[in-house]
Order: C-alpha cells, then sequence, then structure tokens
C-alpha cells in the first residue's frame, strides 16, 4: 500500500460540501494514522463558481462537470454530495472508472436506482460508502456495541423519529427537495432513510411495513410539492422486533430532531440528535431503589471515538460525525476493505431505499409491504 | 335538584377502587360546591371480604353481588372499576334500573360489548362517564384548550405512546388483564385505549389505523398469554392528521410513560405522564433568538384545576385526576347533563372501543382498515 | 395505649390549614394502621369565620381564640399553622397544657423565640414535631437512607437552593411574611430554613455560615419591607463538608424550585422539588461506558411510602407530604415516642432557626460566623 | 494593513494545544474574512518531542525554549497554553518583543503576577487576550445579548457553579495542577476563573467575596496537595446583585459542568455546559397559561456564530469556542482594537485573579474581602 495522499474530488458545494471539506481536513490532522489525502476537485454546476469554492473549501480547484473528475488520474476518492439527482450517473461512473465512492444518501431516488448504483460499485471493485452519518455518532455506536454485547437484551421495539420544521412556512419556497423527479421523495428520503439505516445499523432488517405519508402545502412559491412534508409508518423486523417511524419537516420547533427509543428484553436506550453527546440508558440492577434511566455523556474514554477527542465532559459536534466516517473510509481505501459493518455500504444504501420504497408502496396501497431485497452479486 | 348526597357504589376494591374511593372523599371536601356524597355499597367478589374492604375505604358496607348495588334505591351512581369482564353486565343493569353510571376503560372487551353498554345508558337516559381519567389531567385539559383556541394552529401530526414495563419478567405471573376473554386485548386495550381518547379528545375522530401487534411471551406461570404485549399503529384522523401509537407492557425503565407529541400549523405540545406536572410548548414569537420549547408548571392560577388546589410550583399527583373527574361527573349528575365535552361519555368510551378493534383487525390482516362508527339513537 | 381517636386543633386556616385538614383525612383513611383522628377545632382570627372554615375543611368546630384548644381537653394535639408570630406563644401554652404539639415552620422568629418552644416542648414531655414537610418526601427520605448506608460515601459537598418568584413583582403588595416584626426574616426562614433542615437531616450539623442578604424592592403596596428577599449563604458542616445556599422569593419562572446536588466521595445526589417524583443519582460501576446520572421515579415498591399508594410510575404529590409527616406524628403520639430521627422535633426546628440567626448575623458582620447551639436539657 | 499570514507560535502541546492548532486551521477555512495564519513554531518542553509534536499539530517546527519563539521574526502571535506558571514569563517577553499575546487563563498565578502580564502587554501597545474560551460559546454571547438588551432586567442574582470529578479517586497521581508552586491555586484557579470571568461578562464587576476551601485528599501518589479541590464562595457585585460560586474537581459525575443560572427583576437565564447548544430563559408573557422557562437551541440563523456554521439543529462542539476565540483575535490584530468587549483582554485575566485572590483571602480570614482592583494605566 502506498503512502501517496488520496485525491479527493468532492461534487457538491453547498452546507454538506462544506462540511465534507472540513472534515477531511480535520481526519487528516485531528486523527493519528489517518491517511493523508489531497483536496484535488470540487465539481459545481459551472466552472467559474466552482473554482471560486474550490478556493474557499480549500480544494486545489474547481471544475463545472463531473466527468472532469471521473477521468481525472489523480483522483482516488469520487464523494458525491449533491441533489439526489445527481447521485447514481456521476457515482457510477466514478465507480466504473475505478475510484473509490462515497455518495450522499439517499443513494438513489428509488431502490432500482441505488440498485444500479451498488451494481456498479460492485462490479468495479471499489470501496463504496453510503453517507449515513449518524453512524458516526458516538453515540450510536455505543449503542450498537451495547447491543450487540447483550447489554440490553433482544430488541423488542423501536421507536424512531426525525423531525425538522423548516417546511413550516406555507410560504418557504420550493427547491430540488420538494419535487419527486429531483429527490425521489420528501421527510421520507431525506429524514426517513437515516432512521431506516439507523434501525437496520442497531436492530437488523426490516422485512414489512404500512405507512402514511402527508402533504400539508402542495403548492409553494416556485412550484408545486409533490413529495411527502411527514411520513408515518410502523416496522415489522426480521428479528422479531416492531417499530414506528416518523419523519417529518413540518414538526414546529424541532430543528433537527432524530430521537431513537429502543426496548430489549432487558433494558432500554433512548437517543436524541439535539442532545448527541448524551446516551440515555436503562438497566436494571445496582443498589435497592436505583433504577432508573441515566443519561451517560458519552465523552468517557471507554467511549466510542472519544479517546481522539477532548478530556471527559467536552463535546462534540455534528461536523464530527463526518470526520470520523471519511476517516473510516479512507482506512477501508488504504486497508483495501469493505467499510461494513460499521459504515454504511452501497448494499447499506440500496436497502435503505427499498424500505423507502415500500413505505410509499405501502402508503398508495393501504397494506402492509413486504420488503423484498435483491442482491448484485 | 335535591340536596341529598349521593348514594355512591363501587365495584372493584383494588387500587383502582381505593383510587376512586379516595377520590369521592376529597372531591367533596376539598373542592367548593361538589355534589355531597355517602359511599354506601363497596361491591367485592364475597361478601365478608368485600365488607371489610368497604370498612378499609369508608364506604357503609360490603356486598358480595353486583347486583344488590343494582336494586338498592338508596345508590345513585353505580362505579364499576372491576376486570373489563365485569363492565358490561353490571354497568348495563345499573343503568337499565336507572343509576348513573361510571365504567373503567375499556368501556367493553370489545366494540359490540362497548356498544351494548353505550346504548343501554343512552336508553336508560342516564348519565354515563367512561372513566378516561387522563382527560382530567391539567395539562391535558390545558392542551386541549390551547389546540381549541387554534394557539398551535391546525394538529397536523401527533405521536402517542404508552409504555410501562411491568411484564419484561417473563416470570411475571399471568393475570386475567392477559387473557382475551377477561381483558378483550391486552397493551392495546389497558393502554392504548387511553391514548385513543386522548387523540380523539385533543386532535379529533380517527378514521382509519394500520397496525401490528406481538406478544413476546406467550407462556407465563398461571397459564397461557393471548394478548398483545405490544401494539404498534398508525393513525389516519378525519380532519387531516397523521399519528403513530405505539403501546407496550414490555418497555423496560418505563414504569408509566404515556407520551403525547402533537405537531400543529403554528407551534407543538408534547406531554409526559411520568412529569404530569408539566406540558412542554412550542410557540413562535418573542424577542429574536428567544424562540424554543418551554416547559410550563401546571400550577398557576390561570391553569385547569390548579385555583382548586395549591400555591403555584405545589404539585398536583395521579390520584388528583379522579379528583377531578368524578366531581365532574357528580356536577353532571347534579345538573341533569352529559359530560361532554371534556367528561368522556359511554359514547367516547364505544368510539374508542372501535378504534381498538381496528387496530386488531388490521394486525391480523396486514391492511389499513376503516373506523366505521355506529350510533345508538 | 388507647384506641380513641386523637382529637385534633389546627390553628391556620389559609392554604397549609387546607393541606393540614386534607392530610389528617386522607392519613386516617389511606395508611394502614394510621392512629385514628377527629377534626375537633379550627382556631381562626374571628369565630364566626373560622366556625365557617371549620365547615369547609371537616372540622367539628371553630372559634377565634387558641386558648380554647389549649384548654379543651378533648384536644390531643394541637398543630399550628398560622404565620410566624403565631407560633411560639399558642404552642408553648399547648404544651404546657399537655398537648402534643406540631408547629409550621420556623419554629420560632428568631432563635430564641425557637429555643423556648423547644424548652416548653421538652419541660411538658409531649410529643413535638416542627413541620419540616420535605424530609417526608420519599425521595427525600431515600436520600437519606442512602447517604446513610454509605451508598455515595462521605458527603463532601452540597449546594441548596430554594427559589420562588411571587415578589418579583414590584407591585405585589407586603404581607407579614415581609415584615420582621411579624415574620423574623424573609426568604431566609420562609425557604431557607427548609434547606438548612433538609441540610441536617441529609449531611449533618452546620457550624458555621458566611452571607449575604438583599432587598430589592423595600417599599411595596401597603407598606415597608424590611426582611430579605433573597438571601446567599456558604455553609460548613461540623462532618467537614462545605456547601451553598440561596434563597429567593425574586427568581423569575421558579415556581417553588427547591434542589439540592450533594456530592459524596463515592457518588452524588440531586433532587428538584418541581419534579418532586424523582432522584437524580450517580453511582459508578456497571457495563463499561455506562456511567452517568440516573432519574429515579420514585414510585417503586422499594422506594419510602410507595406501597402505602400506587402502582409505580403514578405520581405523588405536594400534599402527600403532609399525609406522611402527620402520619407520622401520629404514631409517634400514639407510640408515646420522639419523632426523630426522621421527623424534625422542636430541637431541630430550633437548630434551624440558630443557623437562620447566624446566617442574619454574617450578613450583618461580613465574617464567617461560628453556629453555637444551646440546648434545654 | 497587510495582507501576510499572521505567524503563530503556540506554547504548550497537550491537549489545549492540540484544540489551539485545530482552531487556527478551522478558523482559517471555515470563517469567511478570518485573517489568514501561519502555524510557525510549536514550543514544548525539548527540542526533539516539540519536533515531533509540530508534525503532528501542523506546525513548521518545534523549539525546546519559548524564547526562540520570542526573538522569532516571523512570529506575529504568541499564544501560550503552556502550564500556569509558564504564563507570565514567555507572555511578558513575547509582547515587550512586540509579539500580540493569547494566554490561557489563569493569567497568573496569583494577582500579582497577572498584573505584571496585563502591564507587559499594555505598556508594548499589543493586542491580548486571556483565553476565557467560554465568552465564545454561542449561548454565553447570547446570553450577554439578551441581558445588555434588558430583557431579563436588571441582574440580581447568579449561581455559578463549575463541577469536574477527576479528583474523586484518591489515587489519581499529582500533577503540576496540585502544587500551589506551579498552579496559584486548585479547582479556584482552574475552574472558578471561568466562572469569575463569566460573571463579570454578564453580569458585572465583583467587589466583594466571602468563601470556603476545602482539599479532601491533601496526599496523592506523586507528592502531597497544597491546593483546593473544591471552592464555595459567595459574590457580591458593584451593580447590587448576589451570587453564590461553587468550583470542584471532586464531584461526581460531573464531567464538565459548568452551570449558570442568573435572575434578572424581569426574566431569568439558565446555562449548562454540558448541553452547551443550549440556552434556557424564562420571560413572562405569551398567551395565557404559557410561562415557563424555554430551552433555546443556539444554531438558529439569528443566534451568535451560528450563520457561519450549519442548518438549524445542527450542533456545534467545545473546540468551536477556540475557533470563535482565535478568529477574534485574529480580526483584532488585523485592526489594531483591543478584543474587549467580548473578549477578556489581560485586564479581564487580571481582574479574574484578583478575585480569585480575594477568595483565597476570604477563606484564610473568615470574612468578606473586599476586591480592590488595580490598574496598568
Amino acid at each position: 500500500m502506498s503512502d501517496e495522499p488520496l485525491g479527493i474530488a468532492l461534487l457538491g458545494a453547498a452546507f454538506m460540501g462544506r462540511a465534507h471539506a472540513h472534515a477531511f481536513r480535520t481526519a487528516a490532522t485531528m486523527l493519528p494514522g489517518s491517511p493523508s489525502t489531497r483536496l484535488e476537485l470540487l465539481v459545481g454546476r459551472d466552472a467559474a463558481r466552482a473554482d471560486e469554492a474550490a478556493g474557499q473549501l480549500g480544494f486545489a480547484r474547481g471544475v463545472g462537470d463531473w466527468r472532469a473528475a471521473v477521468e481525472d488520474p489523480a483522483i482516488a476518492i469520487f464523494d458525491d454530495v449533491g441533489p439526489n439527482d445527481l447521485h447514481a450517473a456521476p457515482t457510477i461512473a466514478a465507480a466504473r472508472a475505478g475510484k473509490h465512492v462515497i455518495c450522499e444518501k439517499p443513494l438513489g431516488r428509488t431502490a432500482d436506482e441505488a440498485l444500479e448504483t451498488w451494481r456498479a460499485a460492485h462490479e468495479a471493485g471499489v470501496v463504496h460508502l453510503c453517507a449515513f452519518n449518524y453512524r458516526f455518532v458516538p453515540a450510536i455506536r455505543h449503542a450498537r456495541d451495547l447491543i450487540a454485547a447483550g447489554t440490553i437484551g433482544a430488541v423488542r421495539h423501536v421507536d424512531a423519529r426525525y423531525l425538522q420544521d423548516w417546511l413550516v412556512d406555507p410560504q418557504a419556497p420550493t427547491t430540488w427537495r420538494l419535487r419527486r423527479a429531483s429527490a425521489g421523495s420528501g421527510a421520507l428520503g431525506d429524514l426517513g432513510s437515516h432512521l431506516i439505516d439507523l434501525c437496520r445499523y442497531l436492530v437488523g432488517e426490516i422485512d414489512a411495513v404500512a405507512a402514511q405519508t402527508r402533504t400539508f402545502t402542495p403548492e409553494r412559491p416556485g412550484g408545486p410539492v409533490d413529495v411527502d412534508d411527514a411520513v408515518s409508518a410502523t416496522l415489522s423486523f426480521a428479528g422479531g422486533a416492531s417499530g414506528t417511524l416518523t419523519a417529518s419537516r413540518v414538526a414546529p420547533g424541532r430543528r433537527n430532531a432524530l430521537g431513537l427509543e429502543i426496548h430489549g428484553s432487558e433494558g432500554s436506550i433512548t437517543f436524541a440528535l439535539e442532545r448527541m453527546n448524551e446516551l440515555g440508558l436503562y438497566l436494571p440492577g445496582g443498589p435497592p431503589g436505583t433504577d432508573g434511566f441515566r443519561t451517560v455523556l458519552m465523552t468517557d474514554p471507554e467511549h466510542p471515538f472519544a479517546p481522539a477527542w477532548w478530556p471527559p465532559g467536552h463535546l462534540l459536534a455534528w461536523e464530527h460525525t463526518f470526520v470520523h466516517e471519511l476517516d473510516h473510509l479512507l482506512r477501508a481505501v488504504r486497508d483495501g476493505r469493505s467499510v461494513r459493518p460499521h459504515g454504511a455500504d452501497f448494499e447499506d444504501g440500496y436497502r435503505a431505499a427499498e424500505v423507502c420504497d415500500a413505505i410509499l408502496r405501502a402508503a398508495a396501497s393501504g397494506r402492509t409491504e413486504p420488503v423484498a431485497y435483491r442482491t448484485v452479486a
């Protein structure tokens, strides 16, 4: 394995692009042993603005066409954080060109699109990661570890919610996120896909869903809205657990409120992204009369990711999820191995998309819809 | 209207009977203008034990057969807090004998049974109340008032959970609550019915549901379990809102965790029964940069029920719900009017049962089931 | 020991009188084995109004002069919840007449007055209780039990706060509580005395204090204010711990916010009266990475007072403190023993007053003032 | 004003050095308009290890003697995050050499030392900043802005606590932080100095203190401890407010729990560093019955620092305080102005040290000690 810095191309210069650029730099300087990178290309909509953004984000140069990145031999990793309708084509092309690929969620606007993307990466033999970054919240990794260790017993139930409120105002203008053609779905693909991935990561495979969707503001400045403002679903897990899922972009006061509550046969876990440095945990035991949910501040030396950062009690941020995620990817690339199990690969991205599709089918049919997973092997 | 104290018969001497007995006494002494009562008859399973319990609970005497109460002209109000399979027959007989009736939830083990109970009370022309006592939590009444006043705008979504953990231990023995024949259903009828009633009270009529149920421990000391340990559902409201419902008696660490989160078009409300003196409220407005969920301590003079009790900041208890509820009933009886809208009458009890039945049908069929309400008029 | 009901006289018909009346009734009916009582005399300012209040609060009759109660052979227990300047004289007279006595805090407006009251009760040989009712919050009793069992090790620090906000409005009129002559002190005697008693109960004896007081509104409708609106102090404990004390009636948004945080050598305890059904507890141990403060809901069967009430998760109220306290007193009277260690007797009342006096001296002198306790033996 | 990057020398390669190095880099890339910097010199204890650390932290080279940095014309800013006994001499020398200086708190081990450091910087005419980084928490800046705007009226009371628990274990070895000669004081200078600065920043000047200190473990592996494990104090403010201060490194379960509660004449503010993205706020007003403390998530566009980062609801971290602080310093250097009022300059550093000294005097004398501030002008 060479010590050459890995050349990075990044598609997308909005806030997510900024977050990734910052994370690449931070991983390199703050995480000992993280493979070194060169921020080569920033891909934007037009060359001039991309070049300007490249300067701001610390990339060597900007280009207006993602094909330039695909063809550039200096690029080892193609990182696609563009809008949903720019996930599949660039990522597939990059993979076929032998680039390792990371793609923002949802991997595709539909399960079919996600499947094709996975297929391309799989056949190309490159490392692939679907950017379900919340797997890299320390509390989530810790929850996974605790569940895997049997600490709360067999999981029986999960309530999963992801609530935002930026569409409460009916005068908020439409964007690509509000059109099915460009986004695939609304709160479901944007927020619900995170929940689905976390449910799969923490609890296991989902095998059936029932659902309803709502669009409260079908017309906004800029045009009609044909995706869901909110979705509610029940989840059935292959392992026997049940669950509910709620995603909404019209929940007043909930800025970015991803929340989980998981009941096992011997304990419970809760998590709230707006207090992402904490994990709620109920484990019976201890002196008589002292049972209760505990609030674990996720900064102790034995907590995931914590040793790389600060002393106990010094909080991490949303942006650290990207630092952890990209570091994880870079090490997988360096070591020539899959990002699994702790990273979501494109199969995970595809499977989340399959559940999203099933939820839309269920909302349309009024039936519990089974989730059938395909494979590319 | 006479000033004669209202003679009370109470069926049930377990903790709920104790709670009602205490509440009758407390209403009479603590709430100015509450109609006076005489605690006449305690109905138990056998006369001797009922007589002993009567002494403990402050009733004049105990009897072993509810028919004695039905036939007793000294009884004005028949209060049935017995097990679910002793709701319909005694309550129907009491109503037909001209007693005003209050019956513990669920009103019937099935919608049919609840409908017959409602019909009997309706035809007898007596006052009837189904003991959905959480309507009488100050925070719930306040939430209703705020919603009715339009403070949070049109309701769009509600998440409703009621979680307990007394069945986590697989060695917890079976009881009448774990058999369909005696209970009707499990967590659904026991806990979920409260949620359904609160959803109807706060948000409006439910017109369709999808659901799944789980029984994790099908065999317990004492016999098999044929009701649900947990249920998850999606709710569709006639007014356009959607929702989720979760009820479980196997949620470790959740002793009695009824929780609501309601999103309107202009604000949000949250409630947690384990902190029942608080209401969570998000209303935008105020100085710039000060938006956030507020925690309202429900003891201010302008809060429901508060003026009857203590100065601000001095908490009320679970048992106060019964004081408020029974006082409400007594006044309705005295004034010859329905307990609606703030009390749940038997139509409300029936409608909750109809939703419960639809949830069981949906869990069995895997389909979204419409809820069709019948009437007795 | 006779089974005769204990005749009760109650001085004070305001909210505290109402709370005690309710508690006497509730103890008798809800707590098995609680000695029976007869609510005989309600003492008010004039006979007519006292008689009316007696009817409302369930007493046999009202009188306008406390001497009637002192002289009445039907009275076994004299319960003084009148204003502070009506604590000493009636309580001393009652004790000398052989009545068992319970007196609202502060026992005296000054330590001298409290000492004389204690002396009278001591010399009379009657049972005496100073109504520091927060000792009878289940969470407080449990904290005491945990500390006594060494669960958090040696106590090293306590922060104690009691915040209210009913004097924030400068137009709130003056009352007897705002005049030194009638009240002794302001937030200090009213709220701080509770903290002092809880510190002594939970941690141990206080041996020195430093302090400052503030009166932000020296003139109110109705007259001048010559007591403290707020007081801050440091506490030194005989056992080596240190602490801070804050009491205020001008803390916006804090309706009745008594709060404690106690650090031991091996764990910590927190308590907040506005969430009085919860105890916060930090105890290291358990699976790796799971340390954190736990929130214990104080309604489990192994919790103090809980078995007498409802199933887990069903909350108690402020008023239950009086039920527990008066039951405790009644049993002590019946059994002919002191209310100690869990009840505060008049020595405890006196000692709290001695600390209050030391705080006022320290605020005046700007020095750390030792607390010297006298005795009546 | 030149566009030359500002050359940085950093004294200290432990976690605080790492935090500053990361912050310099992050400010440059993430905050538009932030002056550019060159990380030139890392100063450590010996040249070899410093050079290695320089590589890790992104500095051009390492040196073993701070004098090299003082003499280096490439250095514009000297950043001292070394141990307390390496604050004064290097910082004074750097200032005298014309470097702009930033120094970790406490500025000096004593007020005298801090005064000399301030004097040197003042006389040299350089920009100086004392690294009270919590001023740069968005919630703290917002609290300051709200107080300055009169939103909570006149401040009357502040409770300030800073609790950690890394010294609970009596076997935790001694370090320079536990020796008076090297640290000046214990929890007081380490944690209490932050509280003092925040009190001064938010409320105003402190004019008198009373205090007690405790050392629970006077002997540790590695030697004796002659500084405080914990300190409690009362604060008197020149503007009329009172307060309490608690600092402890032996508070089990409190990893890094800086907490503030501030009462004004018209509202209240609370803050907890372990939930640093939130501000608690009580402001009366709004629809009837809706008063309560609100939890403001400090990520809205109108919140301080937020526009530079992520969309609402995406949390910031402890390390952002340094990014904001160093950016603030760099702009002051570029613009040739003081870091005041939002940055703490060396006068602020000195004044905090003066309060610390007064607290130690008060703890020794048992008296309320006035705080007399000197000046260097």
